[in-house]
């Protein structure tokens, strides 16, 4: 316990207001959510969060969960406070009392969900990548335009973007404080494959992931880096791999992540790794890599920028901190400062504990949704947009076309 | 989003499972929470999210909040989710709907409260440091012992034995991995009143706090070390000091942690930084040093322990990791280790996320809340329990004998 | 101080040994240097502390220092201890007292002074990078191979393998502990031009230097990784950056590091960065960066290696540290571990200080002079050779033709 | 190899200066050194590194070194370049081209040699402790400032005053930049006593050692402490203790580091750890501890200090970094920033490697001599001086009495 302003309610005689019921009268929003797995649980704590901590116009209500399995979905439900169950989308979107259909399903199905849920005149929030390929996420993106003209919203779950910060490393770059940037380097560095004998589930399948490392993880720090910056990735240059061509089926379809396989196998066809160089909008050079071979490295979502002015430099293994070397300060003094970001000015911190009292991951999940509501009651689009899901998916593209061709410097299509 | 197993409901076609009402049928536990500043907020963060990620025997239910302003309770009722409120502590003991009171107030309203509660047939979780003297701190762990005769339970709030890596360090400790522990080095570092127009908020007065570094966060590095260790403090040598000794009066009596001092000043009747040097009962040296005026450390809650066979260091502005040298390696390959403690088999982290996906502050409250519920649910005793609570009021009290009586080495009173 | 030996002459008597002038009776080995700036510095620190730290089997003579001004050259030997000075580097290699030719120039001259040494019966230590060219660097090799079968010597200074840091790591790879390596990712950052008003050294022109970023820092981590994985890069995907095209003059020809340039601009004709992707020959990806423009990065060599059994990473910025995670442990207590390699069991760490005890840049070129010395002496092959040298020189080469044709996947010729 | 400006003799035709012997015409000083171990060896290092990157008045001559046993000093005066020997400290002294007398025998004989040395005009460095009692420490200081009078001089080798980051701390000082200090936290932590087994060499017995780790390590981060801060520790509290009572005696008398013990055991009668608190002239608190069984820490000197306006730390396990935070800055932005002490405008530095090219423990020493050698020539006093070691030796002593009864806050006396 530090700082603060506890009383002791009764230590003197006060006089005694009537106690009653606590309840508020700011409009209800209703959200329906589809899948209750790693991201389902995540998003069910941020929208039960987000209310107490974040002054919001409307009152995010947890109205029904989605998911195939009735008993699953119900048990799910439970535990993690939802009204209600569904166990098929299209009952959920139709739902009266769902006014924000969240999704958290594999890539495969967030086309058809999200359209739907657009035409159905509910505001979407879709997790990423926006989708397993460019045309799924062009029609994505052209129903989410049509649906802001009638005033109904949609976001893509880039969720790292609401790590206070990255988002504090984005505003030091508006500001002009980094100045031409010169370098971004950028990994995603995780370990959960490095055994062969894990078995091969949904995120190692083309079909249900679109891609590998590259999808799952490489689409966050293209993003993240396109925020940061504020600039495109406007060519790459990339290879990928796939060290692990043959791995044990999943006991089941849906895929275990920590299940053991079994004796039969089945083909990787998506990449365990993924490294690409290019070039920026604002004529930064870029280095990024993503993969799950990178023994020892857990979560390690890494950016350093390199500026005229100065550098800053994350790495989500420890993300309260962002690292800020200003090159203005005398040589004799400079280097890369450790800026614990929990300080009142810093982006969301303020809303949490006192300095030095950190978050955790579910925290960008619980900014997320704040964002996403108040952009919603108050008529702004939200952001990222689907055109920004879209513009990582072209990225993604990019990449595995100059993969396909002896890594070519290639072009990312910007319309 | 990293390895996870979402299906996606709807995609294929499936059996149409009658959609229901999600809810629970565990018995419930009503809570009825005393303070709404810092701790009242965590503890409010904590009854929320304990059920949703953690297999409750019973169902904690959100039932009244205690505050002396009627309008300020109000309002925090609704953003914490409360669903009643009371402006006197008595009331809210003697609710039916009300089985664990949870004290989140200044140290001198402790005793009175938990002793009522105690007397009432309510549970008690009560926030740190147990109380602001000996006699009243033993006068709670007499009431804890007869309550518990009764089947009623309490618990001292010491929530930093809850982050995932000191309870690794103290399962470590307890498997012998350490071997005999020589060193115990500790350090709680804060610099929120280096700043001397910082305002004479209430913990900066004895009469509402007790004493100021030293129970404010000395407290919690003496639980900690004991905690982790095993073992007791037996003897302290020990200094304290106030560097500033008046600051602005603060706006209200309740005070405000980031107001504006005013003109008219006060005196600071509690110490500022407070160290000491000391020995353990397993006969490791220990050096203590909490203080709010290390200028650039926020929340700096450190320790290190070197035993004959390994030592862990660990730091709470990096809170995810645990520092592990194991003396057995060969020296060519030994050295500090930093561990992500947050895979599956580390404490309480198998229920959130993937490994390297961080918790944060608040997260050491829910785990706390979920032990508290497990003990009552199951009759067992709660730890720490107010005698752990009254065991660190003892070294508190040897402490400031020492420092009055020229640093002499002071014996802890055991009984 | 800390743990040692010493005894107190004198204090207790004893018999007196006759005192008489110390010296020794092994085979001198006469050294002559070209160049006298920073590489002839550090060499010369080289000479002169190997005797006093290793074993030698033949007593090195710092013979004679060759620089183009006779004045500067005279008093750079006499403060660095040379014993007489030449302005022609034939004069040198003809002079009988010396055996060996430490050739410390830019790259535009290596090829001409190696050669001629050489073939005069010399003995080469070299800077690298080997040369400018490939054609060059293939004829040194061709030369150094016709030496070796006459029994002279050449080797080429990758000060950075001996590193005991980067020792360690190849000792590791080379025992297996690594396993199957997957991935190498290298960077080294500086920042010392990123001021666009810094003159257009000797370093950043073409003629001179041969490239920029590429042949000066990018050498380094190619051969190290090479060295390190006992691999060598296969294919190679490559940008290059110039981010400012002019700088003023420097004052002299020959450019001063620190100088203020004048009014006068000239184009700068090499790499400001360089990036590349890539495959060594066993498999491992290869994400490699060489930038002068990464702000507030001074010398940062850095290096990680994921393999299926552990991972190592090393910043030069912290040279005593390696960092080392066994994937083999149970994952709760698995993570990097900082090793200091400063144990006597550690490669060269031995011959120098208590564990702790770091050491600094020069002593790379310590290390690199005495294994030099051991293996002339014992009539074996220096490593690295300029074959070694070629390599790198080959890979600088496929680097800039993949980047002069749009990226495209180059391999890298290896014969 | 970085930013440089090496020429290339002989690329160009130049007229052929007369190539000579290179030799300088500075006056020569004669150094005469005693013991010829651990710090023998490193002080030989400095005494043959300083002419070569310092600007000296005066030519330093190894002129003899002295131990007791012939033929191990005759090996030891080769390889590390001592040009005659002797094995009585008094003919050392009584020789004719020995102007300094260098002391690195164990504390037991500085005072005689160093005053007998000073008697005979003989300019003395020292090692640390200056001695192993106040009385001895108190007739040294007396003979040094007899001797100054006659301008002859001494000066006591507190080594880490020449670490570049610590004299870059006590630069900042001096100029006001920390503000009013608050805290001094200072530990010296290494573990090369851990093991039972560890003979009784002569550093864990008290006839030679004068005390354990209080005398030899924590008279280190006393001296930097008071050093750094421009303060010295007026009280303190202290504990004292020895966890392993007997060990196997060593195989000689002299004790050998790393040597296997025998059977036969004997008593440690000297510190293993000691700990205490206190207080500084300038009101700043002060938390120091030095022990040798951190198990993981090899060298761990530590100091933080914590002013009303900055702070730093330190950690010569990592000793080109200080570690530097600016209160001054917006709490935004601030935090603690790792200064590389690598830069030409800092302490020493410049005289060695560009930027980031960092220096190890030896070079401390090199510092050393060169200031102890420019104040000689210059007729100023060293720094630090005999009564600098008295004064340390004076906060030991107090050490001892407070731990000796019953940790009593003790005053230091000063004269």
């Amino acid at each position: 316990m530090a700082q603060t302003d506890e009383a002791t309610p009764g230590s003197t005689p006060t006089p005694g207001p009537a106690p009653g019921t606590a309840g508020g009268e700011r409009p209800r929003l209703g959200i329906g959510m589809v899948g209750y797995a790693f991201m389902g649980r995540v998003h069910s704590q941020a929208w039960r969060s987000a209310p107490a901590f974040f002054d919001l116009p409307v009152r995010p209500v947890m109205a029904a969960l989605c998911g195939r399995s009735a008993e699953g979905t119900a048990r799910a439900a439970e535990q993690m406070g939802w009204a209600a169950v569904e166990t098929d989308w299209r009952e959920l979107i139709a739902r009266e009392d769902v006014d924000v259909v969240d999704i958290c399903t594999p890539g495969d199905s967030h086309a058809r969900i999200a359209i739907a849920a657009l035409e159905a005149g509910k505001h979407v929030l879709c997790e990423k990548p926006l989708a397993n390929t460019v045309a799924e996420a062009e029609a994505m993106a052209d129903a989410a335009r049509a649906a802001a003209a009638r005033g109904v919203h949609a976001m893509v779950a880039f969720n790292y973007r609401r790590v206070p910060a990255i988002a504090l490393a984005a505003r030091w770059v508006a500001e002009g404080r980094l100045g031409e940037i010169r370098h971004v380097r950028a990994q995603y560095l995780q370990d959960w494959i490095v055994d062969p004998d894990f078995p091969l589930v949904w995120r190692l399948r083309r079909e249900l992931a679109g891609s590998g490392a590259l999808g799952d993880i490489g689409a966050h720090i293209i993003d993240t880096a396109q925020f940061i910056t504020g600039q495109h990735l406007t060519q790459v240059s990339a290879l990928t791999e796939t060290f692990i061509t043959r791995r044990p089926l999943a006991e089941t379809s849906a895929g275990l992540s920590a299940g053991v396989g079994g004796a039969e196998t089945g083909e990787v066809d998506v990449d365990d790794a993924a490294l690409f160089i290019g070039r920026f909008s604002g004529g930064a050079l870029a280095s990024f890599e993503a993969t799950r071979f990178a023994t020892g490295r857990k979560n390690a979502l890494r950016i350093e920028i390199n500026g005229s002015a100065a550098s800053v430099a994350f790495d989500f293994e420890a993300m309260n901190e962002l690292w800020f070397h200003d090159h203005a300060l005398p040589a004799e003094e400079a280097g890369f400062r450790r800026v614990l970001v929990t300080e009142p000015g810093h982006p969301y911190a303020g809303a949490w504990w006192p300095p030095g009292h950190g978050l955790g991951y579910e925290h960008t999940f619980t900014h997320e949704v704040k964002d996403f509501v108040q952009a919603i009651a108050s008529g702004a689009a939200p952001s990222p947009s689907f055109d920004d899901g879209l513009r990582v998916q072209r990225v993604l593209a990019a990449v595995e076309r100059s993969a396909a061709d002896q890594s070519r410097l290639t072009a990312v299509r910007q319309t």
